[in-house]
């Protein structure tokens, strides 16, 4: 028997309503409802009619959106547990159990006929689709509606753990979100001081790497030896998803603190020979998992070399954010292995004479090390070589993975390992992660392929002569 | 075991790769293929690679869509023929059986237990889904991926009859396309004679209600008193996906030569009660099935309710497109029951005196009869009542949908049957499709609701007063 | 003789250059000048050269356009003493009074000879068309060529003072500035948060009544009970001209704090009645004199009335920034005649009680007062009666103009002196200039037209009736 | 005695209505006024006092703005003899002849002293400038209220032949409308089949050179291997002033039905080394005189250079409008100089043998000669001989300037006369003009400047060597 999917879908809904008791017809669209904060059961039940009200697209599809915008807006005026127990609420409508276990042994017992087996295959597959899948797509009839529905799954995913239901609604979310998000959709925008004060507002409060200071810094990063590029979504016009900032230089950058010294002189970038991306922020919790940071860059890399071709080198200027901690626990263990024994032997008579709490340990618990120029020298080159290895060498348990986020990051964009530097982020935040080192990975347009190909396929991390020559030590 | 998604997907694809010979890793982004028309074999086994180093994320996702893009142009270049084995070949990169097989034994394990069996729907859903599903999605690495992907559709519709590999990867492609022009993301446009000369040739050409002469003809339908809007998709900004034209005038109008007649003085729109939807046009074969026509019915409604307040009148002026092709059938069955006594009466002795072809089969089949004042007027109520019959009582069998599909559209839209006019399109297609005849339909804001669910719960047709008089006879 | 105006105009010029020495014909569009920032004379000799070659076009009017840009530089580089050298020079192309004396003699033998006469005021008035006209025009030739001549104006103004060479010069721009700033040019824009922010970046820069105290501040300006308007000329997008701030309230606000109050509920301005002008600001004072404060209160009426048809006020909250420095100079003059006697009374009476210092005199010049709430209180009436007087009555000697520069520019807009306000203003500058008064001007569009016609005929002012009170007393 | 400038206007204007009878001070902004097409006599008088209200600026300027657009709109309703009459009537709002009398005797009185003479010659200018000036640019506030006045001067033109008044007013608003549409003003757009239709429909209408056929022809100058370039002034958008039309070739093209055939495959643009503006069309009758065609190919240049680096010849294909009418003149003097005794012979021996009519001046006379290959190889040489005499050395009377204005355009912009070719527009009407003749003008960037020199001072005319070589014969 073939059956039109809507009508089927219509009565699988009914199937599930039988569960709840007389489902109202009486929701028009655009309509305020009006539950409590928490949700109480009473409140409950009204908004069950309603999501089926929706499902049922009663009155129509364009009624039924704007009846799911009503209830859309009701989630926005819930309370946290309000909103869970409405998620919960949502989640209930999952697939058809019997229609399922029918399509499953459908499937079964189509055997080696392929004919038989591609038409079970899509039965079991539109069984498997959840309505809920039908009522998280109606929400994109608010005015914000996509926004509303990233930030949804920025709720849901702290939500969801260790709850089953969630959890599949949380996937179906995701799943939807990365086909509307594809890559293919965005737009690479250019943000200047021209860009509307809303958006540069949003990259203010979105910059998380190296915090804006406040509106001088911000037209100081944008002045015109600096550039800074966003994605943007076209239904979400005024929330950048993703966002890189770079310096246009003379040669590859090696501190952060110059670089965005409001008070240096603006450069010429029609001189300059190096593209410096020194922050890359994802914008949107919610899009977690859609990855577009590797488009932006090679677009970004792109659109630079059109503007100003004589550009040669594209490199980041990156922190280490897991080097501090993975040498704390290397240290827990003890420090051999770690230092040379010259190094042990001078770091051991610094500390007798200077005060200095007299190991490797103590120093990289203490965070103003970095103001003795004699300790920090004699750090220097042990650091270095231990950052070097950090960065080039381990691995997260059992994969092929780099331990470190960012270092994942750009070695699987086919980025290499390119130059240490030495108390090139002094900050507190510089100090506490890295320990005062950054990074420059650099992106060579003819290895990004191959380097992509070695990293994902065994772990194997692309390094400079330089760096190959700490990790010789 | 836990395992990441992207390997795993990996690792499906090479064991489908075991299927073919050695597999090439040298493919570059960018890089340009050159097959034979017809894809012969040899063709075939280079092709294969190149989807399989798509699928695999060769070089990176970004490489991964250059060489999708490079795949997307080569098709492009093949015959008709070319183009099938091409589409098998994708469409062979479908679920892995194995793997399907042990999450449907997973999902018959779980039992009445929620949370395994949440997590084996889960797994089964994942297994089920065919990695030619990542390959559709690259193509919109094409600079008019989306379009590629439109026009991609409408070509596999035609091949996918009987084939049940293409029919499943249609399946697919609609399912994507569904979710990317979700009605959210269309943006309502009006098109005027400000709009750049590649929309207005599209809409010329895509017209075929009432086919444009030219751009004169053109011009005149984008006069002060008419407008014609149109959805569009973000990224096919010049191709309109469907669009309705209106006249703006005094009363309801019954007469389509009017209404286009280039002479016909230009109206005050400021003074016109009445907007009449005189032709509607759904312009991309790709899309069918992915509907948006009640949705553009609406917002232009909202739009004109807004620019004109003093519009009290939303109605259509629509063919009956299968109202001949019934009344035929109807009369192979035989005149009885068609017409009245007096009627028949009439006509048989007009057909005497005046060399009509004696019966009103031999009318319908003469397409010149229009332009016998006295038989056309003779034919007036006959044909009127039973042009109201077939449009509020015929169904499809065994359906509560109605028979004529303009009809249904407008019914499941919520309008109501208000007006038949007699003949208001003499054209060759208007009487050969609908005698002549034309139908308004029309949308009161206050009843489309119930309208909606009368004619979906139970197929029950709103009519006008008229109309149910009409009927009773 | 006839003879084409530009080749006469180049005979002019070589006649004024026998003036100077050697026309080096060298000079290249887009060449690199440079002066020292003084301009000692022989830099003025090569400069003069420079000029020369434009006014003749030498190389045809592109590469002299491009020549007077190189010159426009070069002013920006000078230091102020040779920026008035350079303008002397350049105000040195005066007409060649020869022709001038010849086109006189023309026009005195004309005589009655109507055809004679108005040939003789074509020649002179051509005649008496300065050279360096054409040099202003060219410098529209530099990226920001208005914004260039604007800027040139306002520095010119502050030059020509006693000088009439440069007068003559500053008037020639102005008419040029006149003739492209009309008023049908300019394009009202409202300025909102989705504003580029280096445009919002000049609006704080530019607000000069009541001055915008950071981003926060401008963001409370612009929220959804606000509006801010502003004319821009399409060469200067990124300049506001003139802007106006607009609250939209219930009833006519009277107190400025409250409406600034960044702390206060907003309003929905859907329930509004009335729109509060509170800040009118010409932005460039380079456009001086050139009035169309006028036009734009007219069009952000004529806009607000369309967006918000419930509007039924359109009202100004205003300073009197003349008030006290009149009373001053009334007080000056003796205390009679300003206070009735009861009032004389009180006030010795407090004075004596309070410490107070004496006499009306004295509190006017001691800005403290609006905190104590008793002789605040005492100066309530005769403070807003003499208000009354001032702005109603007092005027510009010798003219029917009135004394209060804000009072006359409503006025001429055919507004009515609506309402005072009491301690409306209490910040420093508000007592200052209005000793905390504040002043609702009213444009009532029916009688817009009479009230200009009386005021700028004879002077005549329209008052509320609540004013004609006060002017009894 | 000082005097406001507004003030003094009013009374001068006054002053001239002494003439007229009363004049009613009732109009009000945007009302709807109704003259006779003809203007008889008494709606003169009605219009005089609408013109000198809006000249008082009664009721305020903006009032009076509304006035003036009334009158505007009047305008257009008017006949032929209306309009002269209304423009006559405007005319007549002149300058006050007391007032410049006396202006005169005070710059008569001024003698040597130089701050007295600029200070009367700023009275004087002051008072020459008409009342009639200010009603014009009122007419901006006219919906399309440049467009007017730039119709409005075509139209003046033609009335104003003989008639001082008119000259006068004509005069004026060339001065308005030269200052208005100064290039700077100006954006250079290109025009694409992306372009609204509006435009398109211009550019077909206005093209004069190589007529448009219709809208495929159009699209044909469209494609991607041509480029169309217009300006326009940002209060005109949809109205081109002047475009010119760009092939992108190999080599210097010489034959326009080759450029223009719609079947000829299309070019790939950045392999042409070339590009070859074929026309250039003035669109406005209204700006004659206010010339900017010299930007127009300049900005032209630097476009195409910069977006395909490969270019490097930059040439026209042009008619030589006055070639055969100067050569009809020529041979009525007798053919005697003008033909080599060798050619004169060979014509004689063909005429005799073919049937041709006996002499070069009747062959120049029949169009049809070209179809005949012995008349046209016989006619090759002497023709393009006598063609390059006519460009390079054919001068008006008495003037330096180029007979030919098409070339006077060019060799004024600074390009030289590089090559003739023959049979390269056998159109009828470049049969007529040019006798099948065209030419390439070369723009060569480094000599533009030194030709338009030599040209403009000297009337040399720059040449190539092929050129100076049929020179010599």
């Amino acid at each position: 028997m073939t059956q039109a999917v809507g009508t089927s879908l219509i009565a699988r809904i009914k199937g599930l309503a039988k569960l709840w008791l007389d489902v109202a017809g009486s929701a028009k669209g655009g309509e305020t409802l009006s539950f409590a904060p928490d949700l109480p059961d009473d409140d409950l039940e009204r908004l069950r009619k309603q999501m089926l009200a929706c499902l049922e697209g009663k009155g129509g599809e364009v009624s039924a959106r704007a009846r799911a915008a009503a209830l859309g807006r009701e989630y926005l005026s819930l309370s946290a547990e309000g909103r869970r127990r409405f998620l919960r609420l949502m989640a209930g409508f999952g697939p058809d159990t019997a229609r399922v276990g029918g399509a499953t042994q459908a499937l079964l017992a189509a055997g080696d006929d392929d004919q038989a087996r591609l038409s079970a295959e899509a039965a079991l597959r539109t069984a498997l689709e959840p309505p809920y899948a039908r009522l998280l797509t109606q929400f994109n009839a608010l005015p914000e509606g996509v926004k509303f529905l990233v930030d949804l799954r920025a709720e849901l995913m702290g939500m969801a753990k260790g709850d089953a239901r969630l959890t599949a609604l949380a996937k179906e979310l995701k799943d939807l979100l990365a086909a509307w998000f594809d890559v293919g959709f965005l737009e690479l925008q250019r943000i200047t001081w021209r860009s509307p004060a809303c958006v540069l507002e949003k990259i203010m409060a979105y910059e998380a790497v190296h915090a804006i200071q406040g509106w001088g810094d911000l037209k100081n990063r944008l002045d015109s030896d600096r550039r800074l590029y966003a994605f943007f979504h076209p239904r979400m016009p005024e929330e950048p998803l993703i966002f890189v900032e770079v310096a246009l230089v003379r040669g590859i950058a090696g501190n952060v603190h110059e670089l965005l010294d409001p008070h240096a002189p603006v450069g010429n970038p029609d001189e300059a020979d190096t593209a410096i991306f020194y922050s890359i922020n994802n914008a949107q919790r919610g899009l977690d998992g859609i990855s577009f940071g590797n488009f932006l860059i090679k677009k970004v890399v792109e659109e630079l070399s059109r503007e100003f071709p004589r550009l040669k080198n594209f490199a980041t200027l990156s922190p280490l954010p897991g080097f501090r901690p993975w040498l704390v626990e290397k240290l827990a263990e003890g420090e051999a292995g770690l230092l040379l024994p010259a190094e042990h032997r001078t770091l051991t008579q610094l500390s007798n004479g200077q005060g200095a709490k007299g190991s490797l340990k103590a120093l990289v618990d203490d965070g103003d090390w970095a103001n003795d120029p004699m300790i920090a020298e004699t750090l220097r080159a042990p650091l270095t070589r231990l950052a070097a290895r950090y960065v080039a060498q381990e691995k997260r348990t059992g994969q092929g993975r780099a331990l470190d986020p960012v270092a994942h990051f750009h070695l699987s964009n086919g980025a290499r390992v390119e130059r240490l530097n030495w108390l090139a982020d002094t900050s507190a935040k510089g100090m506490k992660q890295s320990l005062g080192l950054m990074i420059n990975y650099l992106y060579k347009l003819d290895e990004i392929e191959t380097n992509h190909e070695s990293y994902s396929g065994t772990g194997k991390v692309a390094v400079s002569s330089d760096i190959r020559g700490l990790l010789k030590v």
